[in-house]
């Protein structure tokens, strides 16, 4: 669909008044669709789409959209009518929203709220970011031990509007501690009076509040569960963690990951929507590091000149030598960096990784070598193709050891292996190839002349 | 859980012949867990592993074992047992199996399956790699219009175990056309007699069996369904998607791409495992081809020999210079794929890209000259601090058109935008950093020599 024109088309609509075929097609689209359109009008606009939406589709609509609009539309309306949606928002959205919100708009939210809303959202809102806490919902449906089949279906069914998802429900005793947990299609399929213990799943798989939302998610995606139970340090169940909420971390963090290796700092709003300042900021400092990390290799230059001065045609060959050592690095350090990122590796498999590195890393630099020393043979004569290919091999060598090494050593010491950037990578290869690339000239050539 | 600890355990207990605490063992882990451990042992007896899980089970644990393990295991069995075996397999995964066996295995399985299910194999392996047609399950609830609630449910308890998921259930016509779906919960809410045409959602968003499957995962993710109905080009449901193979698709297709943008190849198995060999086939042809490309940089290099002899001091910025434009050039790839990968932009926003990119670039090598700028006044006089920042200035910006130019035009004409490595858009932003600082200082300096 041409969200631009449909847009134009509703703005028309909007502004005739004739409601009704605007109120069928917001009934009749998928919240996702509608909450597409309503992302490109402006929030008084907006507020006139919203209020033809039944309230609890209207939290589903608003669900769906970019957390920055949210804070927009939030100023742009009374703070009944806020409330009111909150209130219907599911509970692990109502918290992000929350946390988005300025110290001044989240002051005048909260008294608006019932009790049980108000106590809900502070607690969700208290989890650190990028935990199961934050990512997790309060709206799972809970099952009492020694009840049987039917009876826990009745209660699923009543419960049913106000719950995430009832397709798993968790059994927790008298003191809301995890005991085990039942799938619908279990329920359904038991004779009523089975009690329940006997069709409950006792191994749970819970996580802890502050797990890190990226293993909550890859354990998701790992045992095929619908949603995760939440357990705190007492083992009270807290909340659930549901697929869909994992598929959108995961997604999150491999953006996060990728700009990391692109050495581009995390950014909260879609490349489309950023601003020439977030670009900027989110790029100049390492861009900036790195103009110093090079400068390493320029002081590696201007120790050689002797060697420069007398061969100039070693010149020829330095970016290309410098270049190889930088895109064996980069494709060491993503492979590896990737690797840790899904749990393909471990930390203790670093020296399976490093040794292995070293076999395909010096193939490498040999068939690289073999392509290059011809050209060096014709430009430089037999001794610079001697030293060309020398050079290759050990440069090679050299820049893929650091990007399987650097990404094992920053995860060691807590800093994210993505850190270990292609441009850091190809920075230190660089440096490393252009010392090693002189000292092998210096060596061979120099006492030649 | 460490696993080697308690597979040498294992081992031990199944030399000793003390079945039944195995028997306990898998019957109280995850099928994932037993799949893990299975996964460390020889085929023989990993199969004797197996033997001791009741068949339903055993075919789960089965599916979690990585395809290259499932082709040994099947290798190592006879042809009965493994059809067996291969009849309780979710079709899906069944037909990756088959997928993945030799030709003589294919030929081997075949006769042994019941004819339902070699009907059934045959039509789903037949699918091109990465459609919806090669991820989809033929394992869907399917119900027809005029029954009641109590009917719908009634049929989804008797077809439940033989179900990926009776959470939504797709009513079909006489034809077999996709009407609509209904969620599980819907049916148990509504009243027994309701008309099923009163619960069902008519928009199925449903898509095509050639689709691709990242449009069908990120089609999953965005509106946060549990699977997506996939039909012919006659509207004709085929199968089903479901969120958990979707979850698959989008870290399988997101390792994909930081492979590319790492310049290395696809690779099917896990970096841990991978032999030497497939590391070495996966990298070599890309690091020899930038070696050619890096010879651009060398061509330019010789073309300004006179103007190097006459400044060597211009070598040491060299370095620093080049890998400023390919850094400003990886990020900007990098983060230009992404944002095309998950559909943050897509292919009308080229020009808005560029132009923003064009804003962003040059006041980052603004940034980036000033502080270089001085370096260059310290080493090398006034003149060649001119020449040093100018160029600063225009090979970021060159480097970054390239990194936000090339994604596009890949896409354009049909390549995956991932192509546009770092490594490759760092090599090209190195050959156009050599011109251009030579041409400058050769403006700037030469005359005044």
């Amino acid at each position: 669909m041409n969200y631009r024109i449909l847009t134009q088309a509703i703005s028309d609509t909007l502004a005739s008044g004739d409601m009704q075929s605007l109120r069928t097609f917001v009934r009749d689209e998928h919240a996702a669709d509608v909450a597409a359109f309503i992302a490109t009008m402006e929030p008084v606009e907006a507020w006139k789409m919203l209020d033809l939406i039944p309230l609890g589709q209207r939290a589903e609509v608003f669900g769906y959209l970019e957390p920055d609009f949210q804070v927009e539309l939030a100023q742009a309306v009374s703070r009944q009518k806020l409330a009111e949606l909150v209130t219907e928002m599911p509970s692990d959205e109502r918290a992000d929203l929350f946390n988005t919100l300025s110290p001044e708009q989240q002051e005048a939210l909260l008294p608006a709220l019932a009790h049980a809303e108000r106590e809900d959202l502070r607690r969700l809102a208290a989890h650190a970011e990028d935990t199961a806490g934050a990512i997790m919902t309060s709206d799972y449906a809970v099952l009492t031990p020694g009840i049987t089949a039917s009876q826990a279906l009745e209660k699923l069914r009543h419960e049913a509007p106000d719950k995430e998802t009832i397709y798993r429900a968790y059994v927790v005793d008298s003191e809301r501690r995890l005991v085990g947990s039942v799938r619908l299609q279990s329920l359904i399929l038991a004779a009523p009076s089975t009690p329940i213990e006997k069709v409950m799943e006792r191994r749970t798989l819970e996580v802890n509040v502050d797990d890190d939302q990226e293993d909550v998610a890859r354990k998701i995606a790992d045992y095929d569960v619908i949603a995760l139970p939440v357990v705190d340090a007492d083992n009270r169940l807290v909340g659930i963690v549901t697929y869909d909420d994992a598929m959108d971390v995961l997604v999150e963090e491999a953006t996060e990951d990728f700009h990391r290796i692109g050495a581009a700092g995390k950014m909260v709003t879609s490349l489309r929507d950023a601003s020439i300042g977030t670009l900027y900021s989110k790029r100049v400092s390492w861009l900036v590091m790195l103009v110093f990390a090079n400068l390493l290799s320029g002081a590696g230059i201007a120790y050689y000149e002797d060697t420069i001065s007398a061969y100039v045609a070693l010149v020829f060959f330095l970016p290309l030598l410098v270049a190889s050592a930088g895109n064996a690095g980069s494709q060491a350090t993503t492979l590896t960096v990737r690797a840790i990122a899904t749990g393909e590796v471990v930390m203790r498999d670093w020296g399976l990784l490093l040794g292995r590195e070293i076999l395909v890393a010096t193939l490498l630099g040999v068939t690289m070598a073999l392509a290059v020393s011809l050209i060096g043979l014709v430009r430089g004569g037999p001794e610079i193709a001697l030293v060309v290919a020398l050079t290759m091999v050990i440069v090679v060598l050299v820049g893929s050891l650091i990007g399987v090494a650097l990404p094992f050593a920053l995860n060691r010491l807590g800093v994210d292996p993505a850190t270990a950037s292609a441009p850091l990578v190809t920075s230190l290869a660089d440096a490393a190839g252009v010392m090693v690339y002189f000292a092998i000239a210096t060596a061979i050539l120099l006492p030649a002349a």
